[in-house]
């Protein structure tokens, strides 16, 4: 503000009062101020907003995935609508500590940041945080509070399995099994349910007994393959996995007993997770959850949101399906 | 400041003439305010030097790594030195775009972060920053800047693949092959070396045309072993590979030729990546980067920097070896 004042050569109020088209001023003076601002970068809008309420240009991220497997593609989305309005992403990293999460918080608001996002490893609810926010725009992306007046925006974990159990049974599927992580998850619970549902519109026989709940591996998915291929007369042709390790812990299992994918058995995965997905044999295909779309939105609604707009509850953005080779059409001899 | 000098009824200039113990103060004058700022949660020593720089308890933290696989532990090795002094860290995505970093340095540098840390997905020098840091405490950790000034933290590589290598020799292996990525990376001449050179320390012929180059993929693994095992009369019986996604890629094809892994083949990987070398079958043997530890010296540094030190150069930590099953000793009957 104050290099635009002395590029116009007027006062920061007038400066003020130019750029909020407030007051009276002459219209030349107007135009003066609103030159100088942008020959030294600002866009007035930007000069105006940060005049009107003391605006920092800077968000923070608070994370809670160690692996960042989550995170990135959280951050770099989020990062890449804010960068267009000259926002900064400040990321911090509470690894579940409450007491490190207070401290993160303490310093950000210290630095008066515009909003705060908060991401996590794992979508369920968490605990509430503990620190008066102040009312600063807050936006939980990949993650859940327990405060029902709090804004949680999350992947279609229901639809995203839907997507996968109807794609087994596009390409003629008809004994589909879910082999998936552990019931604790909410993730875990909303896939399933919409697997049975893309199993009940279709018609296709629900087989309790091949909804299987296990560890998030490849060592699982492998050990699932035990379970399911352990009565040679009564095999599933399709399976749906909870994500992408388990996938590839099935395909390798079916690999050793020699069982064709996607001839005789197709899998699809879940995560779209790139080194995992390609890597595999045939390579996996999978669902996405757009984790970079969540974190572009979650940009957009904390812009919404500091520019006054307020959002509470749970959205959940769509998943896509990306085709690979592992579910391909079924095999008429194997069938 | 305020608070302590609220607390200890005295004026700030005496608040700062007490902790800096400059000044001439009555004894008891100077312990009231110590007592003050302690029981405020300060540790003297910190408001000193926050009264004496404007310091403001936060360390930017600039990464490349959109995988976040490198700089997640990076970040909390940093974070757990660095929180002990209540400083938190601000971690920014650049994604290898020189324009988005400079924003970032500059938003950081608009915050009077008192130092920055630098990171990225892969240890290699990078160009100039081409921004002026104004003698701010800087420290590049897996990344390297090509100012000589500048100070870098690395992970030893040669001593890594070294250590590696001699764990193969040490099981009984003396047909060692390499199989690595690509040349570009100064990570793959330096393992090659210390795979070298631990052949030669231990009169172990060195067979160039098993020492591979190809992409850091699972697929190129599993294509280096159809070239090394061509011919079944003249194949390794030890083999390092430059990451654990190349491992990973050879256990699976040797597993396909039905060869025994350690009993015929030892096999040796490289980052100790978690997913990857614990659902590898056997188990991947691997050389750890220990990221965590380079995070927290990278912490110590810069608050030696802080605190007026100053280093330059390139300054290497040493890897260690995580012995899993993939490496057990040669079984006698393949010998």
């Amino acid at each position: 503000m104050r290099d635009v004042a002395r590029a116009a050569g007027v006062s920061i109020g007038t400066v003020s009062k130019a750029l909020n088209n407030a007051g009276s001023l002459k219209q030349e003076t107007r135009e003066r101020v609103t030159e100088a601002a942008r020959s030294l970068g600002f866009r007035p809008n930007d000069l105006a907003q940060a005049l009107h309420r003391g605006q920092s240009f800077t968000v923070g991220l608070i994370s809670n995935d160690s692996f960042g497997r989550f995170t990135m593609p959280i951050l770099e989305g989020l990062e890449s609508v804010l960068y267009e309005e000259r926002i900064a992403v400040f990321m911090c990293n509470a690894t579940d500590d409450p007491e490190r999460e207070r401290q993160h918080i303490e310093q950000l608001m210290g630095k008066r940041v515009d909003g705060l996002v908060f991401t996590a490893r794992r979508a369920d609810k968490r605990p509430n945080l503990g620190v008066d926010l102040a009312g600063l725009p807050t936006v939980f992306v990949f993650s859940q509070s327990d405060d029902p007046h709090s804004f949680c925006l999350l992947p279609d974990d229901e639809g995203g399995a839907y997507l996968g159990a109807a794609h087994l049974i596009t390409n003629g599927r008809r004994r589909i099994a879910h082999v998936t992580g552990p019931e604790r998850f909410e993730a875990v619970q909303l896939r399933r349910d919409g697997c049975r549902k893309a199993l009940a519109d279709a018609g296709v026989p629900i087989r309790s007994n091949w909804f299987l709940s296990g560890e998030w591996s490849e060592s699982w998915g492998r050990q699932a393959v035990d379970i399911l291929f352990d009565d040679p007369d009564d095999v599933p042709d399709g399976i749906l996995a909870g994500n992408d390790q388990i996938a590839r812990g099935i395909l390798d299992a079916l690999r050793d007993r020699g069982i064709d994918v996607p001839g005789a058995v197709g899998v699809v995965g879940f995560d779209n997770w790139g080194v995992m997905a390609e890597a595999a044999r045939p390579t996996l295909t999978s669902i996405d959850m757009n984790l970079n779309a969540l974190g572009q939105e979650a940009g957009r609604r904390i812009l919404a949101m500091i520019g006054g707009k307020r959002f509470s509850g749970v959205e959940r953005l769509p998943c896509t399906l990306v085709v690979r080779e592992s579910c391909g059409a079924k095999s008429k001899t194997t069938a």
